[in-house]
């Protein structure tokens, strides 16, 4: 007997119903989508491409606008196939769904006259959208386990790397904070300097000058290196180990 | 029969005498308490935060002064109960418990009108106070395993690290330090320059002008990959085989 | 029977004809060749060179252009003796070999009088001669295979470095727009400010300077730990893995 | 039969004649003697210094005269008795004790009015004998044996970050040269900025203002990521696997 177009449609629209690895040719389509519309959401903020492609970009939100409007429909309709949902409402009710269902509000608002700053914090909504990507793969599983066996370690270096960054702020705050009050002149203040180079961004525009801030900001700076040299080889090891974990696990199956 | 009161509170506030893994619902109190003080410690630095939030800071810090007073007399009362504790007067000299009394002078100074600069360097005695928190997690002893293991190569690598900080100053201070005689005038002055380079900080206060400087800095900046890379692959090796090492003996216990 | 010149000279020219590892004498030429000609690329964009030493620089390339002419006919000679080519013109119109012609050209564009900017962009050509060094080296392949088994972890790291970014630049946007238009007024803008941070390379040419910014921009600074630590790891395990292989492989090629 | 002071003296000054791990107590006081020599090096190049302890540096700048002068003549005295040695003059013009010798006299250079140029240049040598420490451990064999058994991979992935740094500068040479040409004007000038970025120093010096060339510069900031990881994962990946063969050889000999 052949499957009916609906469940041939359910493994082309929903991953947990698909046996293959790796995406859909439908669902290839649903993330080149998800691209472009975050391409489309970043790029109408600059008012200089809105006035030489507003037109263009209206007319790719239309066209995403139906496109997702399809998805969203397809979804509601194959959703009661997959064994793990109860029914329509149990799925257009679930966290997924209801991030489709702004994200179509978000792409009409402009017709809508939503406000610009609300508008400009659902943008970030539309980003949220990939991480739908992670679900399709089993890699996504690797890192997590690998993150998750070290959760102690890395909780210690990052419980460590706030006790050094409370020091080098505190002791800048103390030997700079009557030199430069604006830049030192507070502990909250003084932390924005201690995370710009214990993070080695250093952009440059708070700077200690006095010979004793500088020496301090030095070995705040060297302790830098090991502020990322930590967290780093933590992970090293994690990934190396959930690597070969994964693989004999593999080769006992395969036994 | 039951525990006494007294036992039941020595295996809630003394981490030592406790069996199972983690805080005790009291300790994760403590360590809520040590995170506030710090961030009030923190915050009453600030005048804009004061002038608005002044009156708030202060009942804070009177609730955390009773607070700590409380735990500080519980733990004087279960100390004698740890085996490890011979009497009372073991435990307050230790340096454990008179960090923590210092703590709780730090909180009462506002009322003994305790000199600023003082005030502001036992701001570091709270800070330190979280390291407490390491004693309670195995994982530091990983952490301090694998850095141990390596301990000779860290050193090497941090005797060849100032080597070539040393010889890069030295360099721009020959090349630059006629041309800039404020920054590379004197090799401590280039040395400034030098740890902001090979730990890829770079705050742009001090930059070579001249093409031999900047040719002497272009290759300083690339030893600092390096400089990163050393440490980092130390460490990575160290955690990878601190934790198989770790698995292997217990899975041997477990034989 | 002696071999003939031609064959001779094909393992001198060939490297897929020649039996041992390395290179041979006539290629570690060709390799200082290829150097010397990006060298001199490089030198003869600045003008300050061109004054000094615009005639020894012509007199090299005209050099190299003899040299690269021979390399180039030998090249030809040969390329049927290697079983993988068909004839002359199969090895002709190589990828490679259409390389070698267009660099020729080139290096004698001065007596054509190629524009500057069409020469300029052909400089790229040359600078991509160098790729041809990886094809001399195993090494290549461990990279590459150690580059490949972290295949989707790698791309699922970019996809949340780019999710990453993409969030703190619209955040930032939000937050710092109204105050630096010129810097934040937009997402493509503030991306400019979010690649800056998250990679730590820190310019310092746009940086926040409200409160809310300065925090929001220290969260996405120690992201930006994750951001290398992440990628750092997970290469670091791949290679580990990928040598252990290689040596467990040539352990049971010798058994 | 009780060994003679000479041989006494050899087994504490020279470290090849040591039976025990670690520096003798002679040997300790010579590597603080070179420590303390490097510090009055580096700061009697500052004038603020030499004006305030001029005195004290020249009293201790002679007592490590006397201290070196009496080192050196124990160590050709003892230098026979060391069995790779030939005699006193083998030993006397072996590069280590030359760099003795040269140390020496720079020492005693205030003295002879050497100038101050030469002097500044032979700052250079007296760090350079820090290197000796690396003799005295082993530690240095296993960084050695780590670097070289990926040193294939880690001279590729100097080519690569070469290419990339080229390919980098070319771009921006071409996008922001008519911009900016004091920063952009040619290649090699392009190439400060490349090292600046890939290094991910940044300085901010130099920095892209055109959309094209800041888009460029995100693209070459992010290949930086890969320009630090890959290094760092082949050394961490390296110093697992030196690790591990060191400890598996220690292993077999006891068995």
């Amino acid at each position: 007997m052949q499957p009916s177009l609906r469940h041939r449609l359910s493994v082309a629209v929903d991953p947990e119903m698909r046996e293959d690895d790796g995406l859909s040719p439908f669902n290839r389509l649903v993330v080149s989508g998800i691209l472009l519309l975050i391409l489309v959401g970043v790029l109408e903020t600059e008012v200089h491409v809105i006035r030489r492609f507003g037109g263009v970009l209206e007319m790719i939100k239309a066209a995403l606008f139906v496109f997702f409007l399809v998805e969203y429909g397809l979804r509601l309709w194959v959703a009661p196939l997959n064994p793990r949902i109860r029914n329509v409402w149990h799925y257009a009710f679930s966290p997924s769904a209801l991030l489709d269902l702004a994200v179509l509000v978000t792409l009409a608002s402009p017709f809508l006259g939503l406000e610009a700053t609300v508008f400009r914090l659902l943008q970030l909504l539309r980003i949220l959208r990939l991480a739908r990507l992670g679900r399709y793969s089993r890699g996504m599983n690797l890192l997590y386990d690998a993150l998750r066996s070290r959760a102690t370690e890395l909780w210690l270096s990052m419980v460590m790397a706030l006790s050094l960054m409370l020091a080098a702020s505190t002791l800048l705050y103390i030997v700079e904070g009557e030199v430069q009050p604006e830049a030192f002149g507070s502990i909250p203040r003084a932390l924005w300097w201690a995370v710009e180079t214990l993070t080695t961004v250093g952009y440059g525009d708070v700077v200690p000058v006095t010979p004793l801030g500088r020496f301090l900001a030095a070995l705040t700076a060297l302790c830098g290196i090991g502020f990322i040299a930590l967290p780093t080889g933590l992970l090293a090891g994690a990934f190396s180990d959930a690597m070969r974990q994964s693989r004999e696990e593999r080769r006992h199956r395969h036994d």
